[in-house]
């Protein structure tokens, strides 16, 4: 094996070669039993890895917060809540750590680890899966949250000696009126949410994640959202859902520093220390009945959601960003837009001024077994704490949202995302467990 | 309701105006109740839509052979298998009118019909879902087959008189060894596969179908493929599969003119004239044990394959499209692709002669309730005849392949691809009917 096809392991992944990603011509003419033992490993991202960690479209891994949050909404999501099966402290802070440097490395557009044989381990299997070779960071980001179970079992156990590290704000959501959520896919004990404008890119994360957990972790569920329904950013067009409308025109965004202070992120006071700086995640996988909804008339359609389809704007303005005006009534006394519209109803007007920053995805997961598309949003929301946003919000939309009819809430859950990853000795969940 | 805001319905489809697609503001004021019976409609398009029908990103409909089969190899698969729930042949003949209609429009960047109140039925539902109101094509491609059960039903009956056309090449695939398949997700009556850039293109394309198609179609399956695991012509970069690896590299691509005319299309005298231009789909779903795979050393996986992971070298060489040496030996006379390798198998060299275009996508469809991921390759493969392409490959591969430990094959289905639609007059399945 010749010098050029030789990458050393860097000691703590931050140091690459900028060479580009090498071939391994050569191990099958040595044949299986003749992989040479001195070390041969391709690298992904050899080439835009720059000095900074950060690469030409990469999202910084490290700060304050986790990416994932503010960042302008990818295209594409892969979300995934994960059992952990081992009952070993130890085993899972060793897993949170070895996950960190690996989603440190992915978000620079990074293998996981070395893709060949290293260095007198010609046997073992590849660190990396290699699909994502050759392709750039695309915006990944991996965002982690923990669940309600990891601090305390159905049983009401400790396992992991943080049951009084919990959050309050952490408290299991409530039944809603018309849930028909499915236990398979609802909960977690911790989850990860990869975005990223390449779907293959964040998929190999997520997959990634679960090749280095095996044996700790399982995969308990997992959804593909193929097209983000929100956008985070005042510098994003606001992309549509799967009813046609605009989603995402009166979110929280980046840009809202105020608000975002109020409404996003855990305070000092606000509960556990290890959560300062972290918000809270409430997934909701629902499935919209757009056949019926696609037998709705237009007009309907739009008082359902308050907002007009064409330019989104709030019904009786024009612009899209206008300011609803609930109080207008139109020509025979009714209100323009209507009591149990969608947008009338989620406004923070009518939920002590709450709000919410939504990140969610549409999916398509094939048909229901009913000739239909099993279609819908995957609505994933942040926010400083759920009993003051999402509950509220939720209570109220369950009871009288004209849009109900066409809904269906199968999944939930519900995760404390902890702050950001300071700097290369800090690791996801490193407060937490001290 | 002015001037701007009003729409006329083109009567074939064909001509639109350039003027952005328009708001429906103002029908907020007037309510539910008092929208306008003039016409108003939301169009998609408008901006890109150029005289001939060929927006900038868009694949022409219309032609000799169907797009989206040498077509350059979209990002993005949405892929649909339909029952037809009609006895009526006049109305299933009626929606493939429909149908071609609105295909023509959607692939030229349009809506699949008007999306606003229509002249005089203002409470009709809009004629396209909007929910890619403001998106380019996309470089949308919609490609519909018949499948076997369309020409005879297990029964045996003719279902819509036409079961002496049913081509000898759309013949039942045999079962292969290995095959764990679900019937619930496999075969159909209609196929069409809308392959786009962008996912909600492609999502939007389909779902629009199924609208038209209601209470003549229902949706049997669909499948959403994230990437595509093939080139298909020269000037692509090779794609990589959920093993890692290039895919496509050998496949047959759109440039190699005289291997199209023998491999992929039908002859006059290959069966009936309807299908001459045509040809034949075969689709399987194939789950990857990836967790399993992940544990494979680099060097087994790179025999199993008989291609190097990094360049997608035939072993033994050191360029992608080198030629594989099937001949040559190892050191220890052991060959240095393996008799059991992918590639050995399914090479032309080894099956008379044949070849396939693979048009293949990976999927993830969240977790198999063991606590991995659902994930693998929706195979599609075209061809001029199955009998003597996909089958014979398919058998020796299910047979020997090595990959096999790895895969699980749980779909499959197989179509007849009419050739293109000619012209403004023609429509998918014209010839069948006739
Ligand atoms: C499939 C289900 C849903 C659909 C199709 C949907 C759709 C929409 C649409 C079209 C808008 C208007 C545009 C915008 O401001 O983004 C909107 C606004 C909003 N939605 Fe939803 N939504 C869904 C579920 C939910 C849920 C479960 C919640 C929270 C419990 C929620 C909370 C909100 C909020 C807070 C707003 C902004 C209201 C305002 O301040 O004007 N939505 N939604
Ligand atoms: C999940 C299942 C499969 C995987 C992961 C896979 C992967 C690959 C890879 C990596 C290559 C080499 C690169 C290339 O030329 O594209 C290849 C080649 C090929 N595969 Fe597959 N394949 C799968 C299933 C199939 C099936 C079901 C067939 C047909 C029955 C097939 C037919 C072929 C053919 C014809 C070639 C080209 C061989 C040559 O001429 O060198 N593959 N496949």
């Amino acid at each position: 094996m010749s010098e050029q096809n030789i990458e050393a392991a860097p000691a703590d992944g931050s140091r690459l070669s900028r060479r580009r990603a090498i071939t391994l011509a050569g191990v099958g003419v040595a044949g299986v039993a003749g992989v040479a033992a001195g070390a041969t490993a391709l690298v992904r991202g050899a080439d835009h890895a720059a000095a900074n960690d950060v690469a030409a479209g990469a999202v910084p891994f490290h700060g304050e917060h986790q990416a994932g949050i503010t960042t302008p909404a990818q295209d594409r999501l892969h979300f995934v809540a994960f059992d952990v099966i081992t009952k070993d402290r130890a085993r899972l802070v060793a897993l949170l750590q070895e996950w960190t440097a690996a989603a440190a490395r992915m978000t620079a557009g990074r293998d996981a680890g070395l893709i060949g044989a290293v260095n007198g381990m010609p046997e073992a299997p590849p660190d990396d899966t290699g699909e994502a070779l050759g392709l750039p960071p695309a915006q990944l980001t991996l965002t982690i949250g923990f669940g309600p179970m990891l601090f305390r079992d159905a049983q009401g156990r400790d396992r992991f000696g943080i049951a009084d590290r919990r959050p309050p704000a952490l408290a299991d959501l409530p039944h809603f009126a018309g849930d028909a959520l499915r236990p398979e896919i609802s909960a977690g004990d911790i989850c990860v949410q990869a975005c990223a404008n390449d779907p293959q890119v964040a998929v190999h994360a997520i997959r990634n994640l679960a090749r280095i957990g095996m044996g700790v972790v399982s995969v308990r569920w997992s959804q593909l959202g193929f097209g983000r329904t929100s956008s985070t950013s005042r510098g994003q067009a606001t992309p549509r859902n799967l009813f046609g409308f605009k989603d995402g025109t009166a979110n929280l965004k980046a840009e809202d520093t105020g608000l975002l202070r109020d409404h996003l992120w855990a305070h000092p006071g606000d509960g556990p220390d290890w959560m300062t700086g972290g918000s809270y995640l409430v997934s909701r996988k629902i499935r919209m009945l757009i056949e019926t909804w696609d037998r709705t008339p237009l007009a309907e359609q739009e008082q359902i959601v308050g907002r007009s389809k064409g330019a989104g704007a709030p019904l009786g303005k024009g612009d899209e960003f206008d300011e609803p005006d609930f109080a207008a009534k139109g020509e025979g006394g009714e209100p323009v837009i209507a009591e149990t519209s969608h947008v009338r109803l989620a406004h923070p007007s009518q939920n002590n001024g709450a709000r919410l920053l939504r990140r969610g995805y549409n999916f398509v997961d094939g048909s229901d077994g009913l000739g239909r598309l099993d279609a819908g949003l995957f609505f994933i929301a942040y926010q400083r704490d759920p009993r003051k946003q999402f509950v509220p919000i939720q209570t109220g939309l369950s009871r009288n949202d004209a849009m109900n009819e066409y809904l269906r809430h199968v999944s939930s859950a519900l995760f404390a995302c902890p702050p950001g990853v300071r700097d290369a000795a800090d690791f996801w969940g490193r407060a937490l467990f001290a």
